[in-house]
């Protein structure tokens, strides 16, 4: 992207493209778009609602340019499509170029017009790296996410067992089960799913309480996995770059630098005894 | 501050200001203030009312007094303006001196004197500290505020889209939409609302589940966050004054002592060798 | 197990064993096995219900098959009762061998089959690993766990002797007001439980806000208490293979060899004087 | 306690009280107790009642008896009321043996027996130490409690002074207002705490979400401080100990005598070199 690219109509996309105010105004824009979103979830009177639809159609055609602009401001058209983001902004925008007359998909219009609130993380940096990084924590969770749902689903299989005759509604089936026992993992009037179960099974709290434990701990080892997992990375980072142990290397250094420096003089010495030795007893006298 | 000022009556105002009792006195008008708010909370009897009115204006005045000797007895007039504390203390005394007629007015007059009670705040060291560095804390949260504000904005905008019509009250506009879903994420009898939902869209389950995991785990990485930012200041502030690093460098320091001294002898050794060698074979004999 | 065994039927059942295919085989019949026990939770037509009995059968036939080929298998038969998790699956098989005829046993047979999801963790060696170290975290807990039951216990005492004849269904006896006094812990319409008994004990907000903090300070020092442990012991073993403290013991050879080079320097210009010295007064002249 | 006391009564007492066996059969007592206060909370039939009374009393006598042989056998009997902790266990069983006849005191008696059950703490070292630490850690908590405090009671004042007509139960005085902010901080059904003033006053919300977000983040800010505190503490404690901090100490002991040598060998040289020109130039020949 350092080479210049000729100065055509391309050059200028891609100083547009590159400049402060373009980012700038995309992201006004785009939280004006956030805000429309907003204003609709109101009872407006006719004429906001129309101004609302009058800007939509507005805001849309400024994300279709944008998108242009962006494309044809790259120098290279393949470092384009490498880009996720790049792949979810033009599909958003294209989902909303698609005109809806059906009554049934002005839902799905209004959901995509949502979704375009989605385009602030692809567009500022920081929140797309924060992303990122939310979305590598998650394979250290892998395990005990598994181990999670296997308490859950043996608890709930166990659970729709025995309560499902008591309340078919939180006890049905395995996933009205499994939805239930979340219930209860988050306290949510967890009591009343117990006293239920306990008029008739008085021994179901221990079903509820061993259950608590089991997600609680496996659910704090999982966090405390996590803060020990980033605070060794930290430290990994560190230690790379930390000038203590480099440091300690140029000690090596210096040292071995010394011992040639004592060598040298050792060797000296002896080419100074040899030559005395030479002087006091001459071999050709 | 340190320079004394002049014996005059500045000076004398300078040393009742700094002297320790005039700080625990006013302290101790704080609390009384404070308990003045709290007894008006409880119905007393009329003479009760009299005497907390009498105490009030007593520590209006007391305030007033306080505040005058705050700013005559500092030397430098601007350093006073300089402190947003005294700023804050100002307006708190400035505005509970306005003479309150009006019946609707009463409500104010008497928020004023509750938030004389952050007096203690601008008073205590300790907790003056402890407020800027809960302030300084808050800029960490910048970027991950604002995307778990993004995921309550769009859950809102989805949530206020289909659920509008099954429970106005709760899903009426994006506010209110923001609200539950607030009330969702602080686990709060959110199955009540869920179930509500669930019997029109039987699949919306997934809507609360994916927001209480999206915002769980974005608010646990915020805090993780904090956390490992905390420990690496704390490390950072430790590892300048470590005394490890710096005896490091005075090895380094020592090594090149060490070296310096085995070039002396290094040229010593010459110089003696080039003499032996001159005594040899003098070149003017 | 590296010892390869003689070429007979054994040694293919230990081939067999130790192949990648056989595991992920296992696997996915346990998979099945467990939504099998998911899909008996539904309502579903006969057939399914036929078809699930008969998979059931099939799943038990290939369980007890994969127990002999992994009993045969081993080279040495006493290794294999080594294993708890070899007892374990030994006894979930065998269990659901026995012939159920009785209705009653009915429910019992249908639990063994749910518990046989369990072996999932047996299976897969990372779930195994996880349950490992989340057992040997246990003993952590030990006497903060016990310090927090003798809390609980003395606050059921209490409550059970003050609050028995408000609410006998909360408070009746010590089991009950345990179970209660948990749910107040998890903050489970803890107020309704408080303001029942404020009505005759205007006091007893203290007996509960006690209790609250007194449990959340334990329960918060325990969770420190593991962080603080688990971190101790990732930094011990990430001290042991430190290239750090290695380097500065290969400092300290350095500088031993540096010692004994300029011991050397030392006798060598010893030598070097006393021969000089001879060579100017020799003894025998 | 080492010194070895004269072979009296007092040092079967000193050897009884210092028996293994002793502390054991405490314990046991103790857990005895502490079922039997849990046996009183059911009801059980009259004999067990009147069984109940019986082992009572013969605790009692035991736990005289253990407090005698614990005096007597301390060899100065000073150290004896330098424990809390014995004076914690004096006192306990010196109230239980206060006769009770008064029906209304009988409350107290069966309070007095519940207490019995701490003496767990105060015979199990380890419980002890925990409880110590425990303790310790409280004063780190002190000014960020008192700003929750402060932050408490002005919101507790705004809340009594707007809501207290909407619902007195709730808003009354500061005290209840408290207690309900208390409830909110909990999430405990705190909607229906807001939704009911949002009646009245529709903005607020805006008082609770800021009380939830201050106290929360007050909150994790105690929690975050006392981790770091923790880790700081262990962090020092390691370094203390630390061998790689004392063999740096050694590395510059090891250069010292490195540059010691260096100076020898220096000063060695020098000598030759004089006597070499000596031997050339003798200033008396």
């Amino acid at each position: 992207m350092s080479e210049l690219p000729p100065k055509t109509w391309q050059s200028t996309l891609y100083r547009v493209r590159h400049h402060k105010l373009f980012d700038a105004f995309i992201i006004i824009v785009i939280i004006a778009s956030a805000l429309l979103v907003g204003v609709k979830t109101y009872a407006v009177p006719a004429w906001v609602v129309q101004l609302v639809d009058v800007l939509d159609v507005l805001i849309t055609v400024i994300f279709v340019v944008e998108l242009m602009v962006r494309f044809l401001g790259e120098t290279h058209k393949r470092d384009f499509f490498k880009s996720g983001w790049n792949w979810f902004d033009s599909i958003i925008v294209a989902v909303s170029l698609i005109p809806i007359e059906d009554t049934d998909m002005v839902l799905v219009a209004r959901l995509i017009r949502v979704f375009r609130v989605l385009r602030m993380i692809s567009i500022i940096p920081e929140l797309r790296i924060l992303l990122n990084s939310l979305i590598q924590a998650l394979p250290r969770l892998g395990y005990v996410a598994a181990l999670i749902f296997i308490i859950f689903y043996i608890y709930a299989a166990v659970g729709s067992l025995f309560f499902e005759t008591i309340n078919p509604a939180l006890w049905g089936n395995i996933a009205l089960a499994m939805l239930t026992l979340f219930r209860v993992m988050t306290f949510e009037d967890w009591t009343d799913v117990m006293y239920e179960t306990m008029e008739i099974y008085p021994l179901s709290w221990a079903f509820y309480l061993s259950f608590i434990f089991l997600t609680t701990f496996a659910f704090l080892n999982m966090v405390i996995g996590i803060v020990v997992n980033v605070l060794e990375e930290e430290q990994a980072k560190a230690d790379t770059d930390n000038p203590e142990r480099s440091s300690l290397r140029n000690l090596h250094d210096e040292i071995q630098e010394v011992k040639q420096m004592l060598e040298q003089l050792e060797a000296n010495l002896a080419a100074n005894a040899s030559a005395r030795a030479e002087e006091k007893d001459p071999p050709e006298r």
